[in-house]
């Protein structure tokens, strides 16, 4: 194992008070899974009637929590939801398919409702088999025990080499009512060391029926955490969920079937906010992260080109490596959108690093100021804007640099 | 600047004696290019006749000089080949044009030949404009005194980061005459600190027409320097040519017009050997490597899938920084094979390092001695092999792994 790190440089410095949603209690314990005496499970139960959606890993080789999910979440329905850190149950064979079978049982037997009920997530380390039995006695008295409050116990508890817990939550309007949303994040590489996994729950209030939900969720995850990478690479066991207990219609929230419907409006909004905020602290968590880099590319021939290019120059190493000796080395970033792919010309190509462009219709800007950039480049924030100058599609994603902290935590130790 | 690395651990601990070429001659100088006093051009000149092939970077953003080389391969035809580091003559716009429009005029000019029969290559930082003023008197010297040894120096003259030079040869029989193969090669990062560019020049004396020297050089590329991956990164100036100069004809060798050709089963086995060596060289001095990586995939559904998912493991920093820390993580390579988006079954796959198993069927291998695979990672090259169970698709790449000192090379400067 890495020694624990110190806090990202890059933390928010604000953690926001999480306040309660009606029909969800958290509970949290230490089960043994992996280390003696640290939290390592959560379980989540909600009332009857909660409704679920979910987005999971493009993995080829996907964990076995993450098929557990995918099966279960055909019903659409949730009373529970166990994450334990310590081990990722992914590359388990047939005993990882069992051990999330007793996991279900365990977990439904405890909250009292069936199995296809129950939403599971792992994290840790990969291949080796995750002792379910543990959670027996350990869920039933979570169940009894488990509090509207402690959200950010609940943060902390699915942690792994994550260096601060990741919450966030907002209020809105829904019809009448005043609906709550709150959410949590865990992940600091795409696969930590020897760890695994970007996990994100969802919960709300609002009675939101299931395909709603999940429409919701799909189409706010393309532009937050879809835009997030911190070294290109997928884990077996990426896992977003969202939960809504409809606890709200009885303050007179409408109950909403579609996602297209208009009063919805100020959720969407919300709920995209929350999920931006929650990838960006993922981002700004990415291991051994000293910057967080926003690449911004505009003038593609498409949105879907534009991310294309954004993301060859986020998960470049020439590139990341140049933020982290504050260079501004526009020659790496030219290199990155043609590697892309995609529809370019040097010719028309505009850079700018944090406002001040270097380099316009293919060749070096005569007029910037070199110390007026170098200056610019040791902020802790650096926003690389590529002007393509060839038609409107335009996108951003989020990533980090890439220091020798990072080589260090994934490359110094034996686990 | 960084500073000058020591030479590798992983360089060749034999440089062979390189033979002369009939038809070829070479000279290096020192033009001041970007410093003073450092050899920084090497003029290659070829007897009239010589037939030209090249295959080039796939970015679309190239250099100005990949794009002369494509235009003047038309003719098939070259005289001399003048290769500068210092500057890659990279997003330089019209100034870039005009430049190596300059620099082929001199070298015609100084050689007696048409500008379409001179093949460009530069080397070095990109968006500075080249003053091919300074190629003025240096290349009518240069082929007054060029003479058919000084293969080392050449490759010399060519490097940028690259700690040790790169030179192959080979001697085959074509007809009843003995020809001969020459390589050179550079590149230590797809594009080293703020420099640009693999090169690769081939010389033989076989005669050999255009279309079939395009066609030879084509199908040998593909298992060699296109499979190679030091990060993830393309030069935007990659360049390989080679140069069939057809001196060994006076010597008997037959005039060959076709790749099909069988009596070319030596030459292209020596071809192959040829890029192999020098391609396996770029590897060996990637940029702070301190491990050879070959990446195996078999059992793929096909080559192409196999290549795909090889390049996914090579270029994966998780799988790269493990090596590293000769940690044999076989969970980051089922990452790496599950992101790479091509048919794998998870329950079915193997993995071994250096000729250890450690996974099977979708789980740890029960048998496997983990002193013994420690003992394993602990060798300067590294074999991962996995296997699919899915098809007879095979395919290798080589890559290294990735250090703090490769962080430290690209990050810790500023230009």
């Amino acid at each position: 194992m890495a020694k624990p790190s110190p806090v990202s440089p890059l933390a928010p410095t604000h953690v926001p008070a999480m306040p309660e949603i009606a029909g969800v209690r958290l509970g949290t314990a230490a089960a043994g899974i992996r280390y003696k005496g640290r939290t390592d499970v959560l379980l989540a139960v909600m009332d009857k009637g909660t409704t679920a959606a979910g987005v999971f890993t493009t993995s080829k080789c996907p964990s076995a929590p993450v098929e557990w999910c995918r099966a279960v979440l055909k019903g659409g329905k949730a009373q529970a939801l166990v994450v334990n850190s310590g081990n990722a149950n992914a590359f388990t064979g047939k005993t990882g398919k069992a051990s999330t079978k007793l996991t279900g049982d365990i977990a439904a037997k405890a909250v009292g409702c069936k199995p296809n009920e129950i939403f599971l997530a792992s994290t840790g380390v990969i291949g080796e088999p995750l002792d379910a039995t543990k959670f027996n006695g350990v869920l039933d008295k979570l169940n009894e025990t488990a509090t509207p409050d402690g959200w950010l116990d609940a943060a902390k508890a699915i942690m792994t080499t994550d260096t601060f817990p990741k919450v966030a939550t907002a209020k809105v309007k829904l019809g009448k009512a005043t609906v709550t949303i709150n959410g949590m994040a865990k992940g600091a590489g795409m696969i930590a060391p020897d760890m695994a996994t970007m996990l994100s729950f969802i919960f709300t209030d609002a009675p939101i029926s299931a395909p709603a939900l999940q429409a919701l969720l799909k189409a706010g995850v393309a532009d937050s955490f879809n835009a997030v990478t911190i070294d290109g690479d997928t884990s077996t066991s990426d896992t977003l969920l969202m939960f809504a207990t409809g606890a709200a219609a009885a303050q007179g929230a409408p109950k909403i079937t579609k996602a297209s419907d208009v009063r919805l409006k100020a959720f969407v909004k919300a709920l995209h906010m929350i999920l931006n905020d929650l990838a960006e602290q993922v981002a700004r968590d990415g291991e051994g992260a000293r910057k967080l880099v926003e690449v911004v590319v505009e003038g593609a021939t498409t949105k879907a080109s534009a991310r294309r290019i954004a993301m060859s120059i986020a998960n470049s190493p020439l590139v990341k490596t140049a933020i982290a000796g504050e260079d501004a080395n526009w020659g790496r970033v030219v290199m990155a959108v043609g590697k892309a792919g995609e529809p370019a010309n040097r010719d028309k190509l505009s850079i700018s690093f944090n406002g001040i462009r270097v380099a316009k219709s293919g060749a070096r800007d005569p007029s910037y100021d070199e110390t007026e950039v170098s200056n610019a480049m040791k902020n802790d924030k650096v926003q690389i804007k590529v002007a393509l100058g060839l038609g409107k599609g335009r996108d951003r994603v989020l990533t980090c640099d890439l220091t020798k902290e990072y080589v260090a935590i994934n490359g110094d130790y034996r686990s």
